[in-house]
């Protein structure tokens, strides 16, 4: 169908477009492929039992030879948490600066793949060839140190993927965005730019992270005991602030849960962190000390099940117990459908007594995104010819697409596409050009891609009404009962309150074989069917409830 | 335990409190027992296939002749929702405004339960003698018509009880709240106020009702073709606004959703709303007009699957069909839990073509509740000796408090209290002196607390890794088996994909059974219990995932 054309430059998303997560974007010119991300996405609240999510990569399979590289623009899990499943598929070399490889390495090391993997650290500024592409690699700011946004250089010309970014004037421990390099590229042209529309529904300016220190100073000023932070493991700035308010105000910091402990230490061994000497300990010396000399950075801000602040709040954590004069601040803001989960961790450390600070009380949170006039600074530098709007749902595309259009741009060059949309540019044109396969895999334990919409539908059905199990031997010949009907029910009724209902079902069954015996009919799909409709009718009439009904008949 | 002692007040809430919803208090003096408002909650995540949640009145049977009547401060189903069951079980007289009252009879009819019910209906500024108590009812503002607050007139000192309420200066076709009957209460001394919780943790103001129609007029101004605006069915005062903008820019108004079409109906004959003649018109008639003269009043500002909106984002609606052009206004905000699928059917609305407004983009809502300086002026004017935060989770309880005291109020004097808190007030003193049975009571079809805890964790365990059923038929005599084993998986595993991991779980329970056979073990628990562990691990080493596993053993 895509037949290769020399001139022609194909932009085809795999992830990140009509959704929230599993970043993945194909560019391809030539016999040339390169990936932009590679990440993973979190399960929908209807795909029950279900693990994460990751892009659907049938189309880099089916071109396998021409797949050159996976560029990263930064260390979230939404750009690299494919990688493991990925690599084992497509072992490709992969691009990214110093602390997204840091992450990477980790993370392969966890899977068991990182000796067969090949990484190529780069820096801001830096420029790779890859193929026929010329990958210039741009600082940003984001909520994670060392992103990046990336210049691909093609025979076509220059395409502006933004990555993820805020625009931040007095970022933490690092250097402003390369504001420079993106007013020179929109001087000198750029074809396509694909940009975040995470914040696009926010107007005005995302605050700069240095704000959220100045409320852990004063937060810290007040605290007369113990302090405990919870906030994203990744976000590397965050955790430097509550370092430098911790050392500022004389207390010792210990970290709490595996992906924090993970992050510090990839930070710490990579420059990433300043930390004062001897200022971390470890929980059980934080235990020893006086508590108005400790702070406690721990994973949970999203009230995670099975994260170190859920399990303090609901005193399962072996080490940490909250006491009155405790001071929790989440640092974090809800993602969408964990509300619930935060809520109940906040009631829960209040009950135990502890002052809790949380982002409607007090500024202990800023995005990592930027918000409209930032979005506008980055179109108004880059000045596309073609824009892609990208990282959104349908309503975010949209909406940047109308900022866009009143920036003066031609709605005609503007592009709403979804996962798996062909996008094809020459050096005048862009059009849509067809679609390839793209979509979700769902990761359930090991299986990657064997949990489908029957399993998801029968999960649902069984989390609504439960189960309702009959099981009867019946004999070959004379095809009369021998044992049973059997009844077993679970998540439907409480039995032992249900015998009445349970002996009427088995009743019911025993009057529908007999109808079978007389009228001959021995096809068992027609009397598992019979059974099922009976046994569904009566058990809704009684109960208005739909259980799943599993008739099993064992022949002997 | 809780003796009647004359001399003291009993304050008991079964309901409201550390939760959203499911609003209910007693106030018991001698042997008398009012109840104010009798609500239902809508289920948690965790609460698989439940319906709703209603308080649990325990307290109220064991003293049914004591209680006189229940006594409603508005018509929301938070605070009426639960009548139906209530009354099942206790017949008692209802007192409340007329609107209150008309919601609740057709709600009673719905339930057959209207012949035999008893509506007493009330006035603000009317005040009824039921037992020792005197029931006085206080015009408030709230997003719902008719609201009112109450001052219980009892022999050690009036209880002031809020309600649901905002201070709206320019309220939509009402009068404002009586703050002249607040300032005279607080001047003669309120012993113990409850008071509304819900945006404690919002600073600032609610906005006025007023503000949306003029967002409305705007919107209704620019709008060229049709306008559908969702909303909730009880807020008549939007549904005024609605028909008022549609009004002044001579379109006509077609209503859609079951429940909008009951609430309009009750209020319309009851007075409160005033309809231009001539200007209802119905679904049918609409898709005859001209599209830029048709408002679509709509149910479905949540989300909610089966709701009227959601079926035209996903065309499913057999009279509505949004078109390009269409104006989308969802004037509402999300409830927390229902971001995601208000979120799918604004993309949807948006691929449709259709223009969507919502509140990040306009000011198209506002909440019906007090914020905190609203908060603040009723605490001012009502200035209660004790106070009792109500209606709300811990975390809204908890700021309560710290707002109350800020005011300068004596921290003794404020009781953060728990469902089934017994609370006694004489003239001069209040404490908690006990607990009663207070809970939740969950309705799943017709089925009202037969759902428990050990159902609900089966569904949740279905729910993640599905079910996996082995049955087989085994000689009395012999123990060897007869026929099978036989597997059902659902929810599992896809089973064509699958066959290999099938036979080996079918070869693992012969030789368990064949081990059972030779060790001579013959109790069915324990070899039940055998044969689950040893799939168990099989299937956990396979899929990682652990599947509810149902051995089935017949006996012949």
């Amino acid at each position: 169908m895509y037949l290769t054309n020399k001139a022609k430059l194909k932009i085809i998303p795999l992830g990140g477009l009509n959704e929230i997560g599993k970043n993945m974007t194909v560019f391809e010119y030539g016999n040339d492929i390169i990936v932009v991300d590679c990440g993973l996405a979190f399960p929908d609240d209807e795909m029950l039992g279900i693990d994460l999510v990751i892009p659907d990569i049938s189309y880099l399979l089916k071109n396998k030879d021409k797949v050159k590289a996976i560029v990263l623009t930064h260390g979230h899990e939404d750009h690299i948490g494919a990688l493991p499943y990925v690599l084992k598929q497509l072992n490709l070399p992969i691009y990214g600066t110093r602390l997204t490889l840091g992450l990477v390495e980790n993370k392969l090391k966890e899977y068991g793949l990182l000796r067969d993997s090949k990484l190529i650290t780069v820096k801001p500024k830096e420029t790779v060839k890859i193929g026929q592409f010329k990958i210039e690699f741009i600082r940003t700011t984001h909520s994670i140190a060392d992103s990046v946004a990336l210049a691909i250089h093609t025979p076509v010309g220059v395409i502006f993927h933004s990555g993820d970014f805020k625009i931040d004037y007095t970022p933490i421990a690092g250097e402003v965005a390369d504001f420079h390099r993106f007013a020179e590229l929109g001087a000198q042209g750029v074809l396509v730019m694909l940009c975040d529309s995470t914040n696009i529904e926010r107007p005005g300016y995302t605050m700069s992270e240095r704000t959220v220190g100045e409320t852990f100073d004063n937060l810290f000023r007040k605290a007369e005991q113990r302090i405990i932070v919870a906030t994203f493991a990744s976000n590397i700035h965050r955790v430097q602030q509550i370092i430098d308010s911790a050392h500022k105000f004389g207390r010792k910091v210990a970290i709490s849960g595996r992906s924090m402990i993970n992050v510090v230490n990839v930070a710490k061994e990579l420059g990433y962190l300043d930390i004062p000497a001897d200022i971390l300990i470890d929980l059980d010396e934080a235990n020893k000390l006086s508590f108005d000399k400790v702070v406690i950075i721990t994973t949970g801000s999203q009230g995670e099940p099975m994260s170190a602040l859920t399990r303090m709040a609901s005193s399962e954590h072996k080490k940490v117990e909250i006491v009155p004069g405790d001071t929790v601040i989440i640092s974090a803001s809800a993602i969408p459908g964990n509300e619930k989960f935060i809520s109940r961790v906040i009631n829960q450390l209040f009950k135990k007594g502890a002052e809790v600070i949380y982002d409607t009380l007090a500024d202990v949170h800023v995005s990592g995104h930027a918000c409209q006039e930032e979005i506008k600074l980055l179109h108004t530098l880059i000045k596309p010819r073609f824009f892609i709007p990208v990282h959104g749902e349908y309503r975010h595309l949209k909406q940047h697409a109308h900022l866009a259009e009143s920036l003066g741009m031609d709605p005609k060059n503007i592009f709403i596409a979804d996962n798996g949309t062909v996008l094809e540019f020459t050096k005048s044109s862009g059009r849509i050009t067809g679609t390839v396969t793209a979509g979700k895999v769902l990761v359930d334990g090991l299986g990657v891609g064997d949990v489908g919409n029957i399993v998801l539908r029968d999960r649902k059905h069984l989390s609504q009404d439960g189960l309702f199990v009959v099981v009867v031997t019946i004999s070959k010949e004379k095809r009369s009962i021998i044992a049973g009907p059997d009844i077993i029910s679970r998540g439907f009724v409480y039995v032992r309150e249900s015998e009445d209902l349970i002996e009427e079902a088995k009743n019911l069954v025993r009057k529908t074989l007999s109808q079978c015996e007389k009228d001959d009919i021995c096809e068992w799909t027609s009397i598992k069917t019979m059974i099922k409709d009976c046994l569904s009718s009566l058990l809704y009439e009684k109960t208005k409830r739909n259980p799943m009904i599993l008739p099993i008949i064992m022949e002997i």
